[in-house]
């Protein structure tokens, strides 16, 4: 096949369907038209090279020969997200009996988490679709970075999420002038009535960054992959942990890193790819550990709601990537989140969302197991920011003292 | 002199006092030995290019030969801060009627306010004078800063906080696991029991970054300048707008522009320098306004308490600074400070904290009276985090509409 670069998307030359194969246009779509499978991005990427790469910019658009963007997406008005810190966390490695230890800290983000990162790609693809309005189901960091995208990007936004959100996750949503729906019910229910709203005049129209743009919006997970093997001087690691919500996000660090070896960007090697889930919401560390090939939907019941997913779409390819790779599911309870938060944030000084509680915790646990190897280079992902969800460290991180403004008032508090 | 480049402060030379020019030798003082002056860093910086900056990390270390630090800072732990994205604002600038508008937005430093990068000087100042404990007095963003970046340095930490403060603000100088102290009175109560604290001995082995570390602490804030001008294409803004809380970032903005012209990094040409302040802290825009050369100190009265400093160390200094430069200090209330954080996400997708209100709202006031030039390249920053702030505009950023989940329901919502 000949290597086109088109306008509008790049080197991607179709969708192709991940059960059966088949490849359709692009096109808003995400569900394949002889099987019902879902879609990805297909392309043909011809050369690559790393010196092409490093000449970018300092965000994702450094990556654009492998996403399906145009290649002057970087001028365009967007958040420009990624090329978030990669860091050595020697003192949690030394906590944790690690050997070499990196977390990949995507609280850097324009809007403080790794969803600046897909939502920039579906603007892209809602341009080229020519949808004015930018939406999304959401367990809340999606609303706040696709509101934000919207608006700089000069789309407009409505945003649906469960209205029982925490507070700065709505506010943030809604700071920035969009329409933001709060739906009585779980994102399962959410997710459904944006499903709905698709097939119906009101929302036909629309751009759903994680419904019909579905397959675009999901590349943009690929440049976490992509970043930590650059970060770490053109190498992958042997082992990573990363979280599951519905799964998108692990199996495109997967598909990130197998195409940096056929690229020959990166040296084959093995690597284990771990995923982490909260107790109270882990169906996809259930199916692993019963040896199932299908994911049984679950009813959330957890604090960590940005992994509250109860039915991920994704699941069975998470179980695909782990099983291939050799590595496994597992989960953490709330208490164990709320531990891993303040251990990451008293060793590194990075103060982590929930999400980032899961997979610090279930790094924790898979170590004290001996399934991980202590002497391996491994990668654990913080995908959000501690601000966002405040209330499940504010019992324990508290002043020391409260004094009048004296020193003797100081001496006795400090006696005490 | 010949340049000589020690291995704990790089190529500075000394402290020079900055009101008789007396020239001290590099210690954990910052006060003139002979005139009780403020003491700020000498440098000998012989040759600097642009070539060798380029070829730095990708944070506030690329400037290494322009700040008191180890040459192998970068490989040090430290949070690695700046290097912030300066964003092309045409949507605000259009709103605004500006030609050519430029956010430094500094909430994406590690602890998502511009004191990650003082605090980084700091921490090395603390390393080099052999100081165990970090501690500051906040307003809040430090608390954060110095607590954060002192346990990822193997520092402990104690900070001092007034009470009050904002829940975010005291959750997050928390959890790193530091010593946080709540002292029942103003940000000038606190800084008083700082100063009597290093003078006991409780304190006096602890390296206060904003007391006996200020002079190293402070120039930090030149990265901003530094960073602008790169950003920029290496040249200089024509006018900028820069919040006032002690006055400190101002003047070192300014010193840094200096220093790019002086290396002969950037053009020389004439730059207009804007304070900020919130109408209920503002002495020293009082002070430019009613011509004096003295700053009276006030008891703030704001929502915007990180720039709530009543007693403003450097205000004297912000007021050369602006006169010089043909800029001005100016004021905005804090319901101007409210209406234009939401004007700043509204228009660029950047939530702002109140200090970010504050340097937007002043821009805006000064454009409309028309002593900012609307043709000239402007640039205004954004020092600091929405999501430390909610409470400011939690009131107003709230969802649309709530609903059950079904279409029916969606679309009474959006009849009414």
């Amino acid at each position: 096949m000949v290597h086109v670069e088109t306008r509008e998307f790049g080197r991607a030359i179709g969708l192709s369907c991940r059960e059966c194969g088949a490849l359709e246009k692009l096109g808003p779509i995400f569900a394949c038209s002889q099987c019902f499978g879902p879609l990805e991005v297909a392309y043909d990427f011809g050369e690559i090279s790393r010196e092409e790469i490093v000449s970018g910019p300092p965000n994702i658009w450094r990556y654009r020969a492998l996403l399906p963007v145009p290649p002057d997406v970087a001028e365009k008005p967007n958040l420009a997200p990624g090329w978030t810190k990669l860091v050595k966390a020697d003192r949690l490695a030394a906590e944790l009996g690690l050997r070499s230890l990196y977390v990949k800290d995507d609280s850097g983000n324009p809007t403080h988490s790794f969803k600046d990162r897909v939502v920039a790609i579906a603007v892209e693809a809602a341009r080229a679709f020519g949808f004015r309005t930018l939406s999304c189901s959401s367990t809340g960091n999606l609303a706040g970075a696709v509101a934000a995208a919207a608006t700089r990007a000069g789309l407009d936004s409505c945003v649906f999420i469960p209205a029982d959100l925490e507070a700065a996750k709505i506010v943030m949503a809604a700071v920035y002038g969009g329409r933001i729906v709060g739906v009585e019910g779980s994102y399962d229910d959410v997710n459904r009535l944006c499903s709905e709203l698709l097939g119906d005049p009101l929302g036909e129209k629309w751009g759903f960054v994680n419904v019909n743009l579905r397959p675009y919006y999901a590349e943009g997970s690929k440049t976490l992959a992509y970043e930590i093997a650059e970060q770490l001087g053109w190498r992958l690691p042997d082992q990573i942990v990363i979280p599951v919500a519905s799964g998108s996000q692990l199996t495109k660090i997967d598909k990130g890193f197998r195409e940096l070896i056929k690229l020959g960007l990166v040296e084959d090697k093995p690597y284990r790819v771990f995923g982490a889930q909260a107790t109270g919401c882990a169906p996809v560390a259930r199916a692993f550990k019963a040896g199932h090939d299908v994911v049984q939907p679950v009813k959330p019941d957890t604090i960590v709601k940005s992994l509250a997913i109860g039915n991920p779409a994704d699941g069975p390819y998470v179980l695909d990537v782990v099983r291939r790779t050799s590595g496994a599911v597992e989960d953490v309870d709330d208490h164990e989140v709320v531990e891993a938060i303040r251990l990451l944030a008293r060793t590194e000084g990075i103060f982590a969302e929930t999400a980032g509680g899961v997979t610090v915790g279930v790094l924790r646990k898979l170590l004290r197991d001996g399934r991980l190897d202590p002497d391996a280079e491994t990668v654990v992902l913080n995908t959000g920011d501690g601000l966002k969800t405040l209330d499940v460290v504010a019992g324990q991180a508290r002043p020391t003292a409260v004094i009048r403004p004296s020193l003797d008032a100081l001496r006795t508090a400090f006696a005490n």
